[in-house]
């Protein structure tokens, strides 16, 4: 099953036009000839039957209407059930591994991905942040027709560690909210079990990873003065970029299931 | 906590003398000193304090003997109990998204990582077996490395797909065994939850994950002739290298969970 987002433009008008990456997505990747249908999704989350009206050199024409129901083209999606609400705080790792933390945190549906500038990042954004959220913007796109996502993921940032607690309350406006900071190391304050906390959990999750070096005592003792909960994996040290994903996966399966 | 990896021809000797990556990961990435000490790991998984007693231009010698006990300098390292073994079947994916599997499969300390080849899979490592093996061996080698693993995780293969559920068998040697199929849709066979298959499990988990186009259905329904067990992840459809560590990370949390 294949889900086509829709450019951030669209706004329910029934035709339109697309062209560029969109065109070569639909007429040359998934091969849609005239008459086919696929389902589409906006920047709101909204579904629409979309159907290919005409195909030209460089561009092609679709009718949009809104869908029925999103059962009838979305057959093979996993879940019936929306995702619940998983908030990914990722400190700025360095390089491009963040492209690799945002495909894989929006194939999974994680809701928000917020960038954070902790004491231990070597990278910054400064001076590049419109041109690499815009970047972001194209990764998660992407992820999002893969994986058929329902969920609209979306990329913020940057903001200080010290705004991650007021950020999650915003965003997990009034819904119970579980704050979960991994910590590679024994820290002198209790720890959590993930699984403890996370079991039978019905709200909005954040998890906040740290950059290569981690977090440091003091910014994680910030979090938990704040309510999050500091959870050790059972598990090796793992990269930044390989504990994000690895969490996710712990969480959200834990999170969705119905035992 | 640093773990170094010693070399494969290490057999136990009181002193040895590295060169080359060895000798630049000890001398110029850790910046040891002479008279410094490290914690190493033999390829049998054996734990040896060693000591760096010359340092030259090339080359530094070390006295190495065997560790008094795990927690002496691993006290960083989150878990003093071994991890429960987890074996990973992956179907060989394109390009080099193996690199990035294998990795992250070392990094969380999976005990085996077989590749697979499977009725979908692009890839092949016909005539290259030799060398792509080698060079898996060099990055499992610094994923130890990284994440201080006490697991000596081995990469193995290529097996037929037709052949994991036996090289399992033969794997678990004698432990209890649960052998799970990752399936991205639903198969018209019953499925089960991951949570509750894996919940208070205490032996040897074997995990397959597809290839990019998946598994075919007579291959999963193959394995679950020989006892495997079909499970749908409650997230999007996941790209091959994203589902592996995702599971994986779902998987160990779970099996790890004392509660």
């Amino acid at each position: 099953m294949r889900l086509f987002l829709l450019p951030p433009t669209f706004k329910g008008e029934p035709t339109l036009e697309l062209s560029g990456k969109d065109f070569n997505y639909l007429i040359h990747a998934l091969r849609l000839k005239e008459g086919q249908e696929i389902m589409g999704r906006d920047r709101d989350g909204k579904l629409w039957d979309l159907r290919i009206t005409g195909i030209r050199k460089n561009s092609c024409i679709l009718s949009a209407s809104a869908a029925q129901s999103a059962q009838s083209k979305t057959d093979a999606l996993p879940e019936e059930r929306p995702l619940k609400p998983i908030i990914l705080y990722q400190c700025l790792p360095k390089g491009r591994k963040a492209d690799d933390i945002i495909k894989k945190a929006t194939e999974a549906g994680v809701r928000d991905i917020v960038l954070v500038r902790s004491r231990n990042c070597v990278a910054s954004l400064e001076g590049k942040e419109e041109t690499r959220l815009s970047r972001y913007d194209a990764l998660v796109a992407e992820a999002i027709q893969q994986s058929g996502s329902m969920v609209p993921t979306k990329v913020h940032g940057v903001i200080d560690i010290s705004a991650v607690a007021e950020d999650f309350r915003s965003r997990s406006c009034g819904m119970e909210s579980l704050g979960l900071v991994l910590h590679q190391t024994r820290l002198s304050e209790s720890q959590s079990d993930l699984f403890s906390c996370v079991r039978g959990f019905n709200g909005c999750t954040a998890l906040v990873v740290g950059p290569e070096g981690g977090l440091e005592e003091e910014e994680c003792m910030m979090l938990l003065d704040a309510g999050f909960k500091a959870v050790l994996l059972k598990t090796n040290i793992l990269r930044c970029e390989t504990a994000s994903i690895y969490a996710i996966g712990a969480v959200q399966t834990i999170l969705e299931s119905s035992c």
